[in-house]
């Protein structure tokens, strides 16, 4: 195997490697049963345990109290943004919205189809180089919920402290779950893809309070509805039984390295690492303004379009791929997930200053 | 590694060995790109080769003509029994179901609260023993579509024939699809879950004639709309990336296999010598009537409920796993798709011979 290369991907991006060594092995010998995990019926007591570990994982990782259920459901955290106003609201009914990007933005395109969005704070004429301060926005008191993404992957912004609001908050944590400890008595509802922070793509993890199951209204399609997986474990319909396995080797993962809070202290220390370079040359402009900063994904322009593909190109070169910004808002982006080692941003840093120093 | 087990599990089943040993290779380190195959973008160049190859695959095992659009999307075939209806019912029109068992049912129950189903006939009195002849029933003049599913996994029928109607034919193929050829100038549409005959858990695929997509209301939630998947490849979202990959190997291992052509001959032989079996002794009872004998899932049954628990695990202990009935109608079932080698129904067969012969 050649030498592994630094994965700045915003997703599906990189992951542990003990979790591929291991996945790779179950693959084809599952606990040595003579049969593939990804042979073994849903139903069967091996899958059933596999199950149970990535849900009591995920409880243990994020403290998860006992009044939410954790489900593993199909379909991205795009179907999500239907899914919430289908099960939340009422025909009549309204939720308000943080517009602080791309993702926020489709979400409220949802829940206007279905229900009704306030959006009560948009980034929008900035580029979204930044997250609402509470001052910045009021909440309608006739709303049900307050929706926002606590991490902007495309724009590098990230919510630091959660918004202020009587109303139960819901969150589009796709990006940054696992990253931090989550305050679950301010919320509803998260959820999360896992193809950034927690897995392989193809699992969405929805953690959901249990007294708002019952809101869904029968005219939801079953396979819609919180309370049809709820009730059945997720386990209604076959689930994604892979990726939902390697969830749950990823929070093995992390609680060998320190769990949520030793990750935030990691994740800080690899983003300020990079920040700091971005600061300290005119050469690089970071995207985000300084307080909305994000620690997983750092977005940042060099000073010409130009210079931006040769910096990415030589990068993908040097075994630092996936640097290319989204083409939403082009430039650059590093993806410093969880999983992203240390060194690999020690690498991009020194590249940076090679780079900067080179094309002056 | 020790001896790898029969699974005639009715899914997540058995795959083909050179599908895992290379999905194992390739979790790790991905054409020696030095990045794991769960870890690529999806937008990356190397993803949309992966991409390529399973649509590519797909389209030529079952000669999909160049009007129909091949989807893989996330849901499993549930979340289709509300699509269908979705985008292609309006709100007063209908669609006619025959109901040959548990997942038409349930198609039928969504078909309902998104429009109407017209049930047009159901096996229920007979236990779901068999599939309807096409003087069994009538389609409404003023339906929009006739919907079956092509094989009962739990019931262990299969219809044999298309069913005539002047309608276009919707069918749900899970549990055998690629088993055999398709007359796609039939059909409107077809969905499988792939963890039956091609893949694993966590992507349905959905082969849909393209001049149905314009029909879907913009009141359907993005997601469930087959236009937005198919306007961008199966790429709106970040796809089930893994579970992709898999139905590309598996179409490469059927393609190198005879095809579908080759399987059907596979399946008709392997299938005739379990019904042989179970035919030749008063001891076995088929579930099924003959002609509505499914290739896929053979079910029987034994003198009592007693000796069935015994000839599972006794079974179980021998490598035969997974001959368990479906909790709906008891009894033994196994499921011998595609990638299930020949080698395993004989050493059932020799199995059940054995076991008559000790307990008659």
């Amino acid at each position: 195997m050649p030498e592994r290369i630094y994965n700045f991907s915003p997703g599906p991006g990189t992951l542990p490697q003990e979790v591929l060594t291991q996945a790779a092995k179950d693959i084809v010998n599952f606990n040595d049963k003579g049969i593939g995990l990804i042979e073994l019926s849903h139903r069967s007591k091996e899958f059933m345990a596999v199950y149970a570990e990535a849900e009591a994982g995920v409880r243990e990782l994020l403290e998860v109290p006992d009044n939410f259920k954790i489900l593993f459901l199909q379909g991205g955290a795009s179907t999500q943004f239907a899914m919430v106003p289908m099960n939340l609201l009422g025909k009549n009914q309204k939720g308000t919205y943080l517009n602080t990007g791309t993702w926020a933005k489709k979400a409220i395109k949802e829940a206007n189809i279905i229900a009704s969005a306030e959006v009560a704070y948009s980034a929008e004429d900035s580029m979204f180089n930044h997250v609402p301060r509470d001052s910045d926005y009021t909440v309608a008191a006739d709303s049900e919920y307050l929706y926002f993404v606590s991490n902007n992957t495309i724009y590098g912004t990230q919510f630091k402290e959660l918004p202020k609001s009587d109303k139960m908050l819901i969150s589009d944590m796709s990006s940054d779950i696992m990253s931090r400890a989550i305050d679950f008595s301010k919320f509803g509802l998260i959820f999360a893809g896992a193809q950034k922070n927690m897995g392989p793509a193809g699992v969405t993890l929805v953690i959901v309070r249990e007294d708002l199951l019952d809101r869904v209204a029968d005219t939801v399609p079953t396979m819609l509805r919180y309370k049809t997986h709820a009730a059945k474990d997720s386990m209604f319909n076959t689930p994604p039984c892979f990726a939902m396995y390697c969830v749950g080797l990823v929070c093995k993962w992390l609680k060998a390295n320190g769990g949520v809070a030793g990750m935030a202290k990691k994740n800080a220390e690899k983003a300020a690492i990079l920040y700091d370079m971005i600061d300290s040359t005119p050469f690089y402009k970071g995207h985000a303004q300084k307080d909305s900063r994000s620690l997983m994904n750092v977005t940042f322009n060099l000073p010409t379009p130009e210079l931006e593909v040769e910096f990415i190109k030589q990068g993908t070169e040097r075994g630092l791929d996936g640097l290319k910004g989204h083409r939403s808002i082009g430039g650059c982006r590093a993806s410093i997930y969880n999983a992203f080692p240390q060194q690999g941003v020690l690498d991009l840093v020194a590249f940076m200053q090679e780079f900067a120093k080179a094309n002056s």
